[in-house]
């Protein structure tokens, strides 16, 4: 290993390895780069203070940290003044650190629970699903029309074509949005499943595309409670996924109004939730 | 949905899901259990603080704490007089909170840190390796002789085996304790990575039998820095996984002295640091 934490900025880090039965002859190969990135967020007038510390691959950091407030609900009551790197003291960790200036101080109470919920793992610390109705309105949107469940299975296949990472290292996962159609709108890669889903959410609190009412975002691993919190938080209608989903995945898509597809792969997939936005003749 | 979370004891829980191409026909099925734990620790005559809350597969409740606060450095210094489910005030939470009683009293400035690394992601908020180097000895030890790369490339088939929940739900990890002879001692599983490599290594702390110095560890997906921790952590040597293992695997394990395998499957393997324990003629 050549590359030291903070020094990377790429999502791939050369190494080199040996194969099991290949004696000592070393062979250079690349594995995905996964790097602590905090994020820390301030109002007007206010020292930013640090909210959380996820492991992540470098890359779209800026929406990952606009991603990450948004589902944590700290951007309810307020909007995003400017996201940026470190720059005073600069040192290796310059990039490692995203500050996000709200335009409203961050409500005092928010700290404590902040660190409660530090990680990429999003909802420890409140995981009641009563809280997170109470954050995030019923998704009530959808499709105009109920979509083809031809369109729902091509899906995977789109996503694995747009996996420029994987490709290289074979160590990451990916989200993708796409429209009703199935065309592909925005695709992240990265070590933690919650951090790609967080980089497609925060790319439209940025560009102001926000909330997804008539998308569908597709995941490429399993389904737990906070992907389903964080698609609702974001508004989206359709969330599918090329693994299996936990019970309080069903359970918050259920409540939430999200129809919930599990096992996208192989031209087939099992409909959890709302199948209503579905039409399996098409 | 019948079950809602608090009420649920068992690792699987039933749905009910239609196929995308199966029109309005239901049928039941089977998910993986996902539930909040929190775990709270506190010393002779103090109130337990909470110290973190985990999403988790129920089962295996008290090695997951144990195993939690083993990998957070909490049982540095004081070993655990019991541990228990919560038991004033009973309601639907019980099963969902364990309580660890120390020999000693925490660290009183354990807690804020133990707040801003609340979740199963375990080195949140404290990533640098140099922190984790601190905190556990480099691992020395290791199988007496070199280990067959034979019986590293047979693990897998070893470990899918044994994963009783995965062959139910499809929906998630496991982790396995194997000798250096291959065979399996011990298996978890829970929809938190982490999770599983805790309960496993939580299993030697309640009976004893930690560090597991001569021991290789098996992790069914890919390898992330803190599941490198969590092995140094209990003295594992030699930690291999089915998938791909990110950068700062790759350096922690160079750093801690663990020999880690990566792309273990279909009889193969690549072997990313110290690659002595491990000879590839047998």
């Amino acid at each position: 290993m050549t590359a030291r934490p903070g020094t990377t900025r790429t999502a791939t880090t050369d190494v080199r390895v040996t194969s099991l039965h290949g004696g000592s002859l070393e062979r250079p190969d690349r594995v995905v780069t996964e790097e602590p990135l905090e994020i820390r967020a301030g109002g007007p007038g206010e020292t930013p203070r640090p909210l959380a510390v996820t492991m992540r691959t470098p890359g779209h950091d800026f929406e990952l940290g606009a991603g990450f407030l948004h589902g944590e609900g700290f951007l309810r009551d307020t909007t995003i003044r400017s996201v940026r790197y470190c720059d005073v003291p600069p040192d290796e960790q310059q990039f490692n650190i995203v500050t996000v200036l709200l335009d409203q101080p961050l409500d005092p109470t928010t700290p404590a629970r902040a660190f409660t919920t530090s990680s990429s793992c999003g909802t420890c610390g409140k995981a009641s699903i009563d809280e997170v109705e109470a954050a995030c309105a019923r998704v009530l949107s959808g499709p105009p029309a109920s979509m083809p469940a031809s369109v729902i299975t091509a899906l995977p296949d789109g996503l694995r074509r747009a996996q420029r990472v994987f490709g290289l290292t074979g160590g990451l996962h990916a989200a993708g949005l796409f429209t009703p159609a199935g065309d592909l709108l925005l695709v992240r890669e990265d070590v933690g499943r919650h951090n790609a889903v967080d980089k497609i959410v925060g790319h439209g609190v940025l560009d102001g595309t926000l909330p997804y009412h008539d998308l569908v975002l597709m995941v490429s691993g399993r389904v737990s409670f906070e992907i389903v919190q964080k698609a609702a938080m974001a508004g989206i209608p359709v969330l599918c996924a090329v693994s299996a989903p936990s019970s309080l995945a069903v359970d918050a898509a259920e409540r939430l109004g999200v129809t919930l597809v599990g096992f996208l792969r192989d031209g087939s997939g099992n409909v959890y939730t709302h199948r209503t936005r579905i039409d399996p003749k098409r």
